[in-house]
């Protein structure tokens, strides 16, 4: 989407240098727009584990590219089975973060690929990796798009009722572009909504404790063009209570057979409150996010524990223009910090994925979705 | 309670100085203990309304201690009619602060107590209004450890079905004795459970945007020696689903006739979510606090709209040792920030007050103020 005017994706492989993968560090937004390149596995790993990138789609771009550079970095390092190699590569990468099913997804799809193609030989394998995570990227842009292009009935449906006053619409985290290689998830719809001139207005949760909403939806829907209003996760509910939200839009980083869902801590929160309103709750997602090993969700999905310095410091800018972590909490108080929550499906309006939108169950699910039943 | 080992209050008249009331600047903590010396009427509007001082109960007695300091002002300022002076400081006092009920429940019940008593020599008034304003932080103390009293048998009911585990409690805001004069409200009945040598573990939501729970919740939890958690207010639903909180705890700043309660903004959530996990979510309250004119909270509890800088900037201390607001949001965002909203008696199991513990409903509190029929 557009950052300061100009069309971008999340990751890219850098112009004239095949042998350099480039991203946007994440991490320095909404203050610095910091472009970053990615030279070797370990580089890659670092961009998963220390959230350089973060949402599923990325990371498992991200992976699909780590393991093209894995295999690049074969003949500085002797390496006398490629394929040893790369297998060791995807293990590596699948353990920088344990809930993002498809960073799994990504690297077992690339291994398979390469095996298949296995002439033993590292050049032949490192053009078709290239090949490979290319086309794992450009099938996210084309996943994220139908979502979008799905999505955008509900809002159209919304704002055939409200006589040209914008369509309130909720959203928690970051499932915008900057999850994804473009588009988003959960904004697709709303990115979509906007090129046909349907006045939309986002309600951002900030998303505590890595404020993903503040500083990265706030900053992706600013950059395109997109009005929208950051609040605190406190106060989604009060604003569905009193009728300012017509709609929940969220991503999720994986979703379970029998359709519960998880994503950012507090999604649940939000779930509840929509429910409790009786304001439609959806969850964009592509379908390789869908865990089909998992039955339920709620009982089965490991939620990752991430450091306590997440909660009690926060990154932000001084007046004085450095940025900065900053202490929130008195100095010997501890902190806990689960990074996901499940919202079980009875809470989900519907499911908007590339091939349609259902209900959250495994009868529904499998109904987009035949071959998995 | 305790700070440093030694105990204090929130609010008193200084030692060998009677012109002068201090408090402690709470927005100095967790980082630094200041007190603060409150010398005009104009002190204590500052002290309420740029939040020195918060919290139903404290902003009460921070009134009728500022209707203290404007008749001690009335000589230097040549006033001719010392109870319409009164009158006058009693108006720019309650507009200090829209929501709290309690704020004007002190400024009528000194000017109805001075009116009695007015021989119009302001000397006499000054004397009864120092009288009147220990009397009003005096009662408030006592409210404050019936309410512990009375939600201790709750915390112990619990503890006997745990083995010497700790009872899980979480609580929102800070309804503890910093938001009071002494013992809180919430965190009343824990400190209670403390000093019986119940073991108890209090999960302490940070409660964005103005953070009482990680500043002065978890300070005056730690400085008391009360086991302690900080987590980010998206964190509790999470805990429940899994069976980590086995109460709630919250304070209130208006209850209505018909049990629906306004607190912190967030709250509705958290009694959402404790009410999907059948986990017992209590309100403590003083009397005071119930504003018995209003039948309908959700539909007529007037919310305070507040400032987005508190969303977009947050406080902090920086590695150098260094306290100021950091940046956390894109500079062309927009923010909102309602700063409470109501928890309809629905959700709630039970209000905690001074007289006992009954139900959220108007029989209910009628039944243990039936002064109030």
């Amino acid at each position: 989407m557009l950052v300061q005017g100009k069309p971008h994706r999340t990751i890219w492989l850098k112009d004239g240098d095949p042998k350099t993968v480039q991203i946007i560090d994440q991490r320095a937004l909404p203050h610095d727009f910091v472009i970053e390149d990615l030279k070797t596995l370990d580089d890659a790993i670092r961009a998963i584990s220390d959230m350089y990138v973060r949402g599923a789609p990325l990371i498992g771009a991200t992976a699909a590219w780590g393991l093209y550079l894995a295999l690049g970095e074969i003949e500085s390092q002797g390496v006398s089975s490629p394929l040893a190699h790369l297998h060791g590569a995807a293990t590596r990468l699948k353990a920088a973060r344990p809930t993002a099913v498809n960073l799994a997804w990504a690297c077992d799809r690339m291994t398979a690929r390469l095996e298949g193609k296995a002439s033993g030989q590292a050049g032949g394998l490192l053009a078709a990796a290239r090949a490979e995570a290319e086309e794992i990227a450009d099938e996210d842009v084309e996943i994220c798009r139908k979502i979008g292009i799905n999505g955008l009935g509900l809002i159209e449906a919304i704002a055939a009722d409200k006589n040209g006053a914008p369509v309130n619409i909720l959203t928690h985290c970051n499932a915008g572009w900057l999850a994804t290689v473009d588009w988003g998830t959960a904004t697709s719809p709303m990115y979509h909504a906007h090129e046909k001139n349907i006045p939309i207005h986002v309600w951002v949760d900030e998303t505590r404790p890595r404020n993903q909403g503040a500083s990265l939806t706030a900053w992706e829907l600013g950059e395109h063009g997109i009005a929208h209003t950051i609040i605190v996760d406190n106060a989604g509910g009060h604003l569905m209570q009193r009728g300012d939200v017509d709609m929940v839009i969220v991503g999720t980083d994986r979703t379970a057979r029998n359709g519960d869902v998880a994503n950012k801590i507090g999604t649940y929160l939000k779930a509840l409150a929509a429910h409790d309103n009786n304001i439609p709750f959806y969850v964009a997602l592509p379908s390789p996010t869908i865990d089909w090993d998992i039955t339920d969700g709620c009982r089965d999905i490991p939620i990752e524990e991430r450091s306590g310095h997440e909660v009690t410091h926060i990154f932000g800018k001084s007046v004085d223009g450095s940025t900065g972590d900053v202490l929130l909490t008195p100095v010997s108080s501890a902190a806990a910090n689960p990074a996901f929550d499940v919202t079980p499906a009875r809470l989900v309006t519907g499911l908007i994925t590339e091939r349609g939108i259902c209900e959250a169950s495994e009868k529904a699910l499998l109904g987009l979705f035949p071959e998995k039943a």
